[in-house]
């Protein structure tokens, strides 16, 4: 399925075209004919010409062949619209009739209805309930818009039609122009996914920006936007953050993940770059469109104010870039060119005394230092020098260097004057030194997703256990919910356990207890308790002489406790007690993305500090490796006060291997490995919920 | 000292005035004629008149009272102008001239002389090395910058010049206004102590900016920021975050105290709201200039795009605000005004086919709901009605009610018709919902601020306690570093401390041992010893029964890992062994501050996640429990788990005493209580690392 007559059509027919102006159709004929070269043809029943051209009664009696049919009538029609096309062999066609599953049921059913036929008979359809469709390579207008978009090298989707016109006025405001420019509407047969695909290999898009409000072929998204942020950016803002996620959730993991945790994970496993707001997007977009990723993130920064300057080595730490330290040719230069007051140590301060040529030969200095990786071009309005003249100091250092020269020329009005220059110069501008930072952390951080090679989830659990028997042998036991029964299963997939044996009387247990010399933990062995400890069943710390009393202790408090009298008690599982660092890995099922999972230290940092990490399962070694290293506690598994560290590649591998398991055994709806008790010896899973829906 | 006439001069005179077009002094002069409507006097004794107007030999030879005199010579001469100025009873200088501290040593000489006799002399300066004062009201342009500013209510005052002309640019590009406008310079005399305590009396500012390098006066600034931010809210940019601070510290908080730590906190405390951007400058500015506080953090989110509507949702989490809950009435009413596609839920979504009077009518009921604090209105460009239509709808509003209402018209151009009257109106608009939210936060918690009362740091510390004399005994122990000897002066001070003895034999420690039965803590005494740690010179959890043993066992063992022959052991102490939440209370000093005092909860939280809290000495009770309450890690100080909560009424006392020690005492320099052991009984300091420089 190729896009590119939806882009680039030779002929268009609009379907609807109202002879009311103010009507959808008409805007829409109108706005095509005000800019497309192409042939266009109104199609309404009721009016002979609209103008001056001929209308048809319908799109079949067209007498020429139509690359793009926009749909403009009620929406009980379009069925009937839609199968005329189809005849007549129109591949492409905009909906933006509304009155779909943004109505409610009905809609629903139509919606369902057209979409089935569109890709049955593989027409691209965009929409319904979309603003329309703008590509000014073609210089197609083919939206209700009351703007078009300026010409670039950014391509933009949104799902909201709303935040379409708001961002096409304010683009057009800042100076931004677009290549593609696509209103997604109720994304019936194309979506985000189809249009990063067909962008990342049209040549004139250089940035994909969108905003989306949900993602609902959640593995396609992260398996195309993967392969996509190779050679194309993506930045996106996804509203909808809040929302929270099941509250019923049976474990840690379900309780932690609200509905945008699989977003969050989604978007970083793909390299996707997510942003809060318009301003981010399109800052973004613009350092993306026009310059491509450092080596490092060592930033040299030039200016002729100290104060900003300052303010930008602030912004670098906040977003993660670093102050470069210049070599000592670079810092010799410097001393020639700069006043005695200036400074020559990074944050280059030339004061406000230096003039046009200082400027230019500062900066050729700072463009050479191979510890630069890329500059911050400064200035505060000066008496010496326009900012016209600094964006041509700016443009030539552009054709010397492939290094990244973001400018911030400071202020409201002068800066305009050297906006056009700078755009056509393709150095980005912007007018606070934290914006301009920001942006060019977002390009820092591009350049690392750019380079980071694309690996493919290995296989990592072994291929003769028989996961499907295992677990519907688990599911017999009652209500699904299973514990420390589990212990088996993950033995057997690799996954490093506790030992543990189950006593089904005193005398049992004291025969288990002889033969081991640690401290024991006892946990009540029973189908019918989920939360052993909430019921007084787990005993830790317990001496191996003392387990025929504390054996009996413990099914008497967890009766008393249950105050049922028809509790099945087995018995009680015997683990030697183990120490280290407490970590917790947990699956939970998100209806977009499927398989979530989380991994996090045990106790205080999952229940307090909420110190976790989520990716979408299956994952890949370097990506396990990132998610544990992703939260704040992470030195702790390090090792702290030059303690041995615990056994990261191990953590790694459980990760994998339960990721592994919740994308091939569907049933397993909820998973906590928790705690997993892990030391420089390596970690041992104590203890463990899991739920399985059938 | 009243700075009125260095903003409402009725006359002014130039010093330096230059004959040459681009010098300073003439720009200074031409500026001045251009705006002032009083009377202006050139001085420069070679020219004989200027612009029309006659030239003076020297400020002396003025036959009318000069209010305001601008000294715009070179920096040697300016001590002699200063002194003309002062005998002709000049009472208001501002100097631009350069040349002074930020020329090195020679300049700082000059700068202490001008500000020693203009200090004598109660002369107000502003300056050396400043652009100038701007005051709108009285049509003062007395700088050299290259634009006037528009009027307004917002005072500014800016350390750096650059930042001064950078932000006057975009100001005036952005219609924001100010009532004063000032370049501090080099603070010599007049800084931003002055600058906001004048401000908070002038009827004519409603809200003060500033952009800071730092603040010299630090106490002085608290004290005055915290009385001023009761009524004009402060909100300022201060550079300089990231600069480490001393790294030789002995201490954890002397270590994570950085040189920001303690502006962090003094803007805190004293209710001074700090931003990173000029953009948040301005955004905050003109919400604070133009509505006054709501009266809970509840908003109301009226939209006609269901997208952008969700974005500002999420951006009311982000910035600590609430979505309010409407009231049924509310909701009737609603309902009648919405069509059935329209969502009557907070945010409310008008949808796009709302016309202006749905709009009005449902922002209306919305203002009327008594769980509403605040209005977000939001709009993108919509075919049914204009923005300026809008801006019209929302200005009615702000006539019925004194809850705030905030527009977010979106777009770039289209929203430029509407802002004018908006303006006029006092809504402030934000093209972004992220923006507008982010500005709205920080509305509401000024609101916080102002409704604080200043409470003053109470007296804490027992009277009867003679401190220096205390302090003199322990500094005559080695290097001026104490350790658990101190623990008696905690105790007089009414800071519970656990118990301990010293024995200085294994006869004695077995004797107080005998009276003892929990388990226990032996720590060697040496003053010799500061890390005693690292020398195994702790053992924990010794059975009183072993204590002999384990007596000669630590003494040898430190004596090994010494490698010392002459250490001084003069026995082992002796702690019961407490259980509980460790915390730590620490001072470190500040060069601007003074002491700055953290709370933290102990080891990794302190040393990995250095989730920690500063507060400049002396808190006030509230001020105290806020900042043990700040910490990410205090649910576990509340008790998880159900667990029972510490005394946090016991921890509170402590901050306050240990504030009040280092306020007393200078000669602490640092101190370490580390750990505190707390539990519901109460805390207790079981070691101590006290630094006393003399």
């Amino acid at each position: 399925m190729s896009l590119s007559k939806l882009f680039h059509p030779s002929t268009v027919a609009v379907i609807g075209a109202s002879r009311k102006e103010g009507q959808v159709g008409r805007e829409v004929f109108t706005n095509l004919i005000d800019t497309f070269p192409g042939d266009v043809f109104p199609v309404n029943p009721k009016a002979d010409q609209l103008e001056g051209l001929k209308c048809y009664d319908s799109v079949t009696e067209i007498p020429e062949e139509i690359d793009l049919a926009v749909i403009a009538v009620p929406a009980g029609i379009v069925p009937g619209v839609l199968r005329e096309c189809d005849q007549v062999g129109i591949g492409n066609v905009i909906v933006v009739s509304g009155g779909f599953k943004e109505v409610g049921e009905k809609g629903v059913e139509l919606e369902r209805e057209i979409a089935q036929f569109a890709k049955q008979r593989g027409i691209n359809m965009i929409g319904p309930n979309a603003i329309g469709v703008i590509s000014t390579g073609s210089c197609l207008n083919a939206t209700f818009a009351q703007e078009m978009a300026l010409p670039g090298n950014i391509s933009f989707m949104s799902q909201s039609g709303a935040f379409c016109t708001a961002v096409l006025d304010w683009a057009n405001e800042a100076g931004l122009g677009f290549n593609h420019f696509v209103s997604l509407g109720n994304k019936a047969v194309l979506d985000e996914v189809d249009l990063i695909r067909e962008w990342d290999v049209d040549e004139n898009t250089s940035v994909i920006l969108g905003y989306l409000e949900g993602i609902d072929r959640g593995s396609e998204f992260i398996q195309a936007a993967r392969e996509v942020t190779q050679t194309t950016p993506i930045v996106v803002v996804k509203s909808g953050k809040t929302e929270v996620g099941a509250s019923a959730a049976a474990s840690h993991t379900g309780t932690l993940a609200g509905s945008d945790s699989a977003y969050q994970a989604a978007f970083e496993q793909s390299g996707v770059i997510r942003v809060d707001t318009i301003e981010e997007l399109f800052d973004f977009g613009s350092i993306l469109a026009q310059q491509s990723p450092p080596e490092s993130r060592k930033v040299g920064i030039l200016t002729n104010a100290g104060g900003p300057g300052v303010m930008a080595a602030d912004a670098l730490e906040k977003y993660g870039l670093e102050l470069a330290e210049l070599e000592e040719e670079t810092l010799e230069g410097l001393g020639k060119v700069l006043s005695a007051l200036a400074s020559r140590k990074n944050p280059i301060d030339l004061t406000g005394k230096a003039n046009e040529e200082d400027y230019r030969k500062a900066l050729d200095y700072v463009i050479e230092d191979d510890n630069v990786g890329s500059v911050l071009a400064m200035s505060a309005p000066a008496a010496i020098f326009s900012y016209p003249q600094l964006a041509e100091i700016l443009a030539e250092a552009r054709e010397k260097t492939d290094k990244p020269i973001v400018g911030t020329l400071m202020g409201g009005k002068l800066p305009d004057a050297a906006a056009e220059s700078l755009k056509e110069a393709g150095v980005p501008n912007y007018f606070d030194p934290d914006r301009a930072v920001r942006a060019l952390s977002a390009l820092v951080d591009y350049g690392d997703v750019s380079k980071k090679k694309v690996t493919s989830p290995d296989q990592v659990l072994p291929e003769e256990v028989d996961l499907e028997a295992e677990v519907r042998a688990l599911a017999e036991r009652a209500d699904g919910m299973i514990g420390l029964e589990g212990l088996g299963l993950l033995s057997r997939l690799g996954i490093p356990v506790v030992e543990s044996w189950v006593a089904r009387s005193a005398d049992e247990a004291a025969a288990i207890a002889g033969e081991l010399s640690a401290q024991l933990v006892l946990k009540v062995e029973s189908p019918d308790i989920t939360h052993k400890s909430d019921l007084g069943g787990v005993k830790v710390g317990v001496d191996p002489e003392e387990v025929t009393v504390e054996y009996e202790e413990l099914l008497e408090t967890v009766r008393e406790n249950s105050g049922s009298s028809n509790l099945r008690l087995e018995g009680v599982r015997i683990q030697e007690m183990v120490k280290g660092e407490e970590v917790i890995v947990g699956v939970n099922r998100d209806p977009q993305f499927g398989p979530l999972i989380m991994f996090g230290l045990g106790g205080i940092y999952v229940e307090v500090l909420k110190d976790v990490a989520f990716r979408v399962a299956p994952v890949s070694r370097p990506e396990a490796e990132k998610m544990i290293k992703s939260i704040n506690a992470y030195p702790i598994l390090e090792g702290v006060r030059g303690g041995p560290g615990v056994d990261v590649d191990a953590l790694v591998d459980i990760v994998q291997k339960v990721g592994q398991l919740a994308c091939e055994v569907p049933e397993v709806s909820e998973l906590d490995l928790n705690p997993i008790i892990v030391d420089s010896s390596g970690p041992r899973v104590v203890d463990l919920r899991m739920r399985l829906t059938q």
